[in-house]
């Protein structure tokens, strides 16, 4: 039961079906997984919204690794590991933070903000102080979303650049202001969560407040004609509806869809949340909606970005983080409640979390044997595809 | 220390003994006994006062493995998997309840109580549903008690019901009713529990409530004449009193002995519990005590049936679920109290937990070597050897 | 990840290094300290202020092994492990107790407080009961300190003994009381509570009080004339200042080194705690600072007396006990006060126990590689460097 032949398991996929238990459920399956797709692929860390100052930083926690990303006097952002060169310590104990200098508490070595060795005390006259930088991670923005990788040669950044900024650039991610950021942990393998935020087959069943406010995702309503209409204004308007699939050698998917009509926002009334973000005018830019595999979601609405971070713990546990983005203009109280804000993800998400992690229990089961995905299940398919692909190729 | 040679284990185990350590803390002698003994043999599931109605359930948890129990429209009792053979989504999420039909929650798949997929919407039409059904687990029933088997081909269930029936239809546990079900969680491998209610070597020292109502089970009082005279009356009233032990390919033994002359029941004060069950008219019917290997355990008297089901949930965690039943006619407040039901067991078996999870915490030390039973533990042996015995096997 | 070459591990290793990732978190790695380390040496298990009365015991807790230190009848001191030849169960229940004779729980067999097993009740005539009495540990004193050893056959306690009487036999801990005893249980690998322990780099930074009570802990104050001066003074009261140093073939370190003049005790406002302990007539006996590899550190003023034993729980956490003792004279609110007895030694180790916790977060990650030592580390070097000899020697 605990040994697990990866090379048969590959072997034996067939796209079309859902997995064999041990990708779901085995630590050497996510141990590869974790090399193979994790540690080689770019992964959404978190925004520039989120380091207005120099000095503004936060942990991204990945396993046992934390890697600092950090606001440096430059105005660039930078990502260190938060391992001190001497003796190991963690450097930023807090999550998130401000600071003029790292300064390590255990023995206060000090580095600065872009990971230099400023100081070891006590040191002797021979120490090369240059070769106890912190070490670094690579890291690339675009838009204001902030990427890192793990790997020792991150691979071409510009296809996810090329994808995502048509569709990001008109949020102003860096005049965007975080209202809310939350973090949830589910009891499910974390492809499963992935798998989840890529059909709809479940909406009609599970989403009523997601249902009301998009047209056509219970999967009982043509959207078609409507759909042709909306993208005309949007294109009118210079907003961008050039859908984005994932393909051989890319991670990205993007697409613009309507809210359902009478609908000014991702809400459960309807009504708006706040004031239109960045170069946005007004409350009828539809819904963005991003991917990037393995670990990045986002859903915007003209007035409010809603980011989803997927991070996995281990094969049986998932870390999940919400971060919702308004207008740096907008005032809370005035211009739009954290209630309401937070509201329609907050519903959605649990809805969805509890899917998910019943889905794994089922999955436990001796009894369970890769099924078939539905036509509808077509996105979830193209990301299995992708990660048993990426399996392979590791 | 993480490495076990079962074999070599096996080969040197010494009837008479306790077992080497690894047996009862090694995660790989636990896989192996799951697979030769539990993935094998009949398990007591529970028993069809649990199932009054059509569309009445209960999940039995196996590990990974969750066993939904049904009453069908057809009055019989089905056993299938609880897991979707579309996504693999578990399907019934309470432990017990009332269905109409089992719908998923994931994509709403529908189910007959009986297992047949009825609905599977949004599929191709080349779909076989009739290939997606729940999967099946065997079942068998014998005067109400419910037994399943997880092995793809059952052993005979026969001997089992010759045993057990002569026993149990006298309590018409299908006019039963379930009063009360308790869960317990020990830290201890279920070996050592299974042990501990096969000997009475500890319950002088252990059990004063016990050996105040079973006359003999001190070890100190003679009690053979009185139990001749008793059993001669039994019989007259067309009880059964033939000892069943377990032999070379049977599991189960079966016993009816004395209380302590003035003791109407298994309860604090001597006094009756309620009113007669089934077929029995009187207070005298002495205990019925019944096990089944590897998972169940009954002991009845006249007015109410206490079972016990030990289910491992890894090398060094048991649950332990005791079920109290009462006749269907019985009112609570006014023919029992819940309180006066349940004390007897209660504390019985929480003096029988604690003795558990300490001899378990003693033999995790190195210093632990297998000892030698007491005479008056032979039962234990007979157990011991039985496991050994299917570990051979298997 | 999960594999480790412990082989390579060891040709790596580097002197004046810290060490490499697996030392500190793998399984494998710990499982080989446990042979080479825990179960081959002396370990310090209490005192004797503990077991004032014969049938006074403690249990000592080494991974699933439970030793009971036990006074006899006839004033020595036994060791035992905690686990009944009959069928295993644990004898002793509580973490410490007072006993007559060991009884065991389960089924009354009776051992004498030397081990020797009594009484068996219902045992056949065959039974040979001299083959099953406690199993027994080694065990040793010296001054009133008890260290025992899991090995089958026992280094030479000698070095010890010389190491540790002269700088204990002035307290009399015979005649001590012990105050308080508390236990913490650290995330943290055990060599990184033992390094954090063997160095003062750290100090200026992190413990304010205690630089404040130790002139020099800072490193940046000059002490050496006024240590000679120190140690002349107590050579003339016939106080041992020899320095012990941990070479081949040894495990202790001994030091006498001065409080900051004006202080009288390891306080936080450098008054006395407590009345001087057995011989000492003073509040001047500086402080005695002791270790033995691998889980003892003792530091003594004139007036108290406080022991930390260190006890790894697994690769990734480590119990800490302090115990406080008082002249057996000294009364309790008259005397001293439990508070300020036990307030230094609390906000100090609270304040090491963050480092050490925080060490091992960083160290977990990736990007940690061996970091060079300071000079003033060279304890740290010593302790590492063992350490890794008693691994190349298993």
């Amino acid at each position: 039961m605990n040994t697990v032949n990866l090379e048969q398991l590959l072997h034996r996929y067939k796209s079309g079906h859902s997995l064999e238990q041990p990708f779901y459920t085995s630590a050497a399956v996510f141990d590869a997984e974790w090399e193979c797709i994790f540690r080689k692929h770019w992964l959404y860390a978190g925004n520039v919204a989120q380091l207005k100052k120099a000095g503004d930083y936060f942990l991204y926690h990945l396993r046992d690794d934390a890697v600092i990303v950090v606001r440096g006097n430059d105005e660039r952002v930078y990502a260190h590991y938060n391992t001190c060169t001497h003796r190991g310590s963690a450097i930023c104990l807090e999550d998130s933070g401000q600071v003029s200098k790292f300064i390590c508490p255990y023995h206060q070595w000090v580095f600065d903000k872009d990971g230099t060795l400023l100081n070891a005390r006590m040191m002797p006259d021979d120490f090369c102080k240059e070769h106890y930088n912190l070490r670094p991670v690579h890291i690339k923005l675009t838009e204001g979303l902030i990427f890192i990788c793990l790997a020792t040669e991150a691979p071409d950044f510009l296809p996810i650049e090329d994808s995502l900024s048509p569709y990001v650039k008109t949020y102003q991610v860096d005049k965007a202001k975080v209202a809310c950021i939350k973090n949830y942990t589910l009891a499910a393998n974390w492809k499963l969560v992935a798998e989840n935020f890529r059909e709809c087959y479940h909406c009609g069943g599970a989403h009523p407040e997601y249902c009301k406010a998009v047209i056509g995702a219970n999967l009982r309503e043509s959207t078609e004609d409507f759909t042709v209409e909306k993208q005309k204004a949007w294109a009118a308007k210079g907003l961008t509806t050039a859908l984005v699939e994932v393909t051989a050698g890319t991670t990205t998917y993007g697409v613009r869809y309507p809210l359902r009509p009478g609908f000014e926002s991702y809400s459960i009334d309807g009504k708006k949340i706040s004031i239109p973000m960045g170069l946005h005018q007004d409350h009828d830019a539809g819904v963005v909606g991003l991917v990037n595999y393995p670990n990045f979601w986002m859903d915007a609405v003209s007035d409010y970005i809603w980011t989803m971070k997927v991070t996995p713990v281990d094969a049986c546990t998932t870390n999940v983080e919400f971060c919702w983005l308004v207008d740096e203009k907008a005032e809370e109280g005035k211009d739009y409640t954290l209630e309401r804000l937070t509201a329609f993800w907050e519903i959605t998400g649990a809805q969805d979390g509890a899917l998910c992690e019943n889905n794994f229990k089922g999955i436990r089961s001796n009894a369970y044997r890769p099924g078939p995905y539905a036509p509808v299940e077509d996105q979830v398919i193209n990301f299995v595809d992708w990660c048993v692909k990426e399996l392979r190729a590791g």
